[in-house]
């Protein structure tokens, strides 16, 4: 009896990964109907992160209005996760600050805040967790964590001893980090930020650089916003004793992870040993004849930290053979082979327009499922 | 060493078979350097068989003006076939008659004429072949091959004794077929038309009503066509005794199957006994670890007589696994399996424009049997 572990990624903009899991697994089975199919849905802490960790814990998704990224008033919600343990929470930066939350016509992570973040933070305290979880990825802003920092009682003030504006383009203006008044919460709270260790603060691929562009900033504004990156690691690490300039996940969701680990001591940790490691998916790993992932894209970036790499890495170091199927195959996605991909393949049909693809996702997902099956069957019935 | 046949046709208007045969192997090549690939491109008598049975056989392609289908001047070509056996050409209807050569403006099946077919075959005469094959296929025509024998002398007459007007709108008037000024030659030759089985003459699937649309004809044409047909049929029945109203390829190309058979005596042959059991195919099938096929689409046609099906019922009585590369997997892919193909796969990476994918064609194909055959391997190595 084939025993397939499903450990895909949602499709971003898509399909969340437990809906991708669920499709891989009607596919499965419509050609091998005896397959044991071990679902194991990922997340990397980006958007749609906080739902699924409620949903794949037994906990609970806790709504929140906060102040989104342009200002206004958004609903918004944290994860009150189950299962043994102490108490945690875990907040999706996206859910409060994500790049989806702001209009495309408004998008510029110069006047973008952070501070809904802090609110989650804050409602999470309220119940009385004892430790909290900040996921990042897929945000809309570069202001080090400004706004968070402030909805939870932080102060940043320029020369002149004034609190400077909401926004990273004001970051440059930043003299002096006053934590007099900070939620005294804090001080009793585990709080760990999941970051892709591959983003810093500052320098040429600095947060600024590496993530203006697609967030919206014009070459002038990305400068700005580098100065600002400059002037808040000084701060930081006059305030900390920590030189954040250039520590690995430091420039997560636009230094939101520097922030709340200068200012509130948070820990930065990679988001693959909390999302992956933490959990039991290298153990059922073990128990696999066959690992399949799943992402939107198989192409360069997928080698540079993203989920299905990060899955076959673990699968390969007990020798798993793992699959890859994906939305769309792009350039440089054979660099995946070396990550311990054996094999990709795409879900498409034919010529197809992108919105249509997304509409016939979970078809897709299911018939390419069989398809592939049908494939490695083939493969399996080989003597040569 | 594992050892593939690789025995496609061509995706039509995009690349020929023999095309696609080479890039499936620089595909498998790049995932098993050490790969025996026979590669075996194979036609159907449509367009394009003529250049590929030359090329294959060691002939030649006989370049020859003819009438084309809206009756103008046009560079044609007849495959004058290498190899042993008695001198045989190869004349393709496509390359005289075939819808491609018909401007869209134009297209009205009503006025076309297979005229240049009998001049292809008068041409073949010239050169004092034994044998000569026919290729039906992508017809522009739905004359009953009354150009076609015009060409070579028949004349046929309405019921006052003059000749009929040129294309199939006219058939309806036929009333006497006279052959006393047919080419004296065509006695001394072998004729076989290679025909589509499942193409008849007459009735609610008749080649009027089953291929008018797709050939321009309006709802009015294709009934004053199908009543053309019908007297068509009963002339031929008159003239040689055979009734070809519901006889298997009978309404290959536009009916020149049976107008060939009933005039000429040629013999209808199914293009598979033709072009796929003539050949070397099954032997070299019996070679092989794995047949790969391929078409430019994989639809509920597919296991209606169409190549990889007939490869794969073909490559299945001698127990070998087939796989079938496609470039759209359409409605109905499915049935497919039951022709013997074992598994399919597309060759696209992504949402794409048709004109783009068939611009890279070449490369989608080798990228696609590179992913195809890492994925049997994976298969080849699971031991549960």
């Amino acid at each position: 009896m084939m025993r397939f572990v499903v450990a895909p990624t949602g499709f971003k903009e898509c399909l969340d990964a437990d809906a991708v899991a669920d499709w891989i697994g009607v596919g499965i089975r419509r050609v091998v109907p005896a397959a044991i199919v071990d679902t194991m849905p990922l997340v990397d802490g980006g958007e749609g992160s906080a739902r699924l960790l409620a949903d794949s814990t037994g906990g609970e998704l806790v709504p929140v209005a906060v102040t989104g990224p342009v200002g206004e008033r958004i609903d918004s919600h944290f994860a009150l996760l189950g299962g043994p343990g102490p108490r945690t929470a875990f907040v999706e930066m996206a859910a409060a600050a994500g790049l989806a939350l702001v209009p495309p016509t408004q998008r510029d992570p110069g006047a973008t805040t952070s501070r809904g973040v802090g609110e989650l933070i804050s409602a999470a305290l309220d119940l009385g967790v004892e430790r909290i979880t900040i996921g990042c990825g897929d945000s809309g802003t570069c202001d080090g964590g400004l706004g968070a920092l402030r909805a939870l009682g932080a102060r940043v003030l320029d020369v002149d001893g004034r609190e400077i504006g909401e926004g990273g383009r004001h970051l440059a203006e930043a003299a002096r980090i006053d934590t007099a008044d900070l939620d005294p919460r804090l001080a009793k709270v585990e709080l760990t930020v999941a970051v892709n260790p591959d983003n810093v603060l500052c320098g040429p691929v600095g947060v600024a650089r590496r993530y203006g562009p697609q967030k919206g900033a014009t070459p002038e504004r990305i400068e700005q916003l580098a100065r600002g990156m400059r002037r808040w690691s000084a701060l930081l690490a006059e305030h900390s004793g920590t030189d954040y300039s250039g520590l690995p996940g430091g420039g997560a969701s636009g230094g939101l992870g520097a922030g709340l680990a200068g200012v509130l001591g948070a820990r930065l940790e990679s988001r693959f040993d909390v999302f992956l490691d933490g959990g039991e998916l290298v153990h059922r790993l073990r128990a696999a004849d066959l690992v399949i992932t799943a992402e939107g894209s198989i192409d360069a970036s997928t080698a540079l930290g993203k989920i299905p790499a990060e899955v076959a890495r673990r699968a390969k170091r007990h020798g798993k053979p793992v699959i890859a199927l994906c939305g769309t195959i792009g350039p440089g996605a054979e660099s995946s082979y070396d990550t311990g991909i054996d094999a990709f393949t795409g879900i498409l049909t034919g010529p197809v327009e992108l919105a249509d693809a997304i509409t016939r996702a979970p078809e897709l997902i299911a018939d390419a499922t069989a398809r592939t099956l049908r494939m490695l069957l083939v493969g399996r019935a080989l003597t040569a």
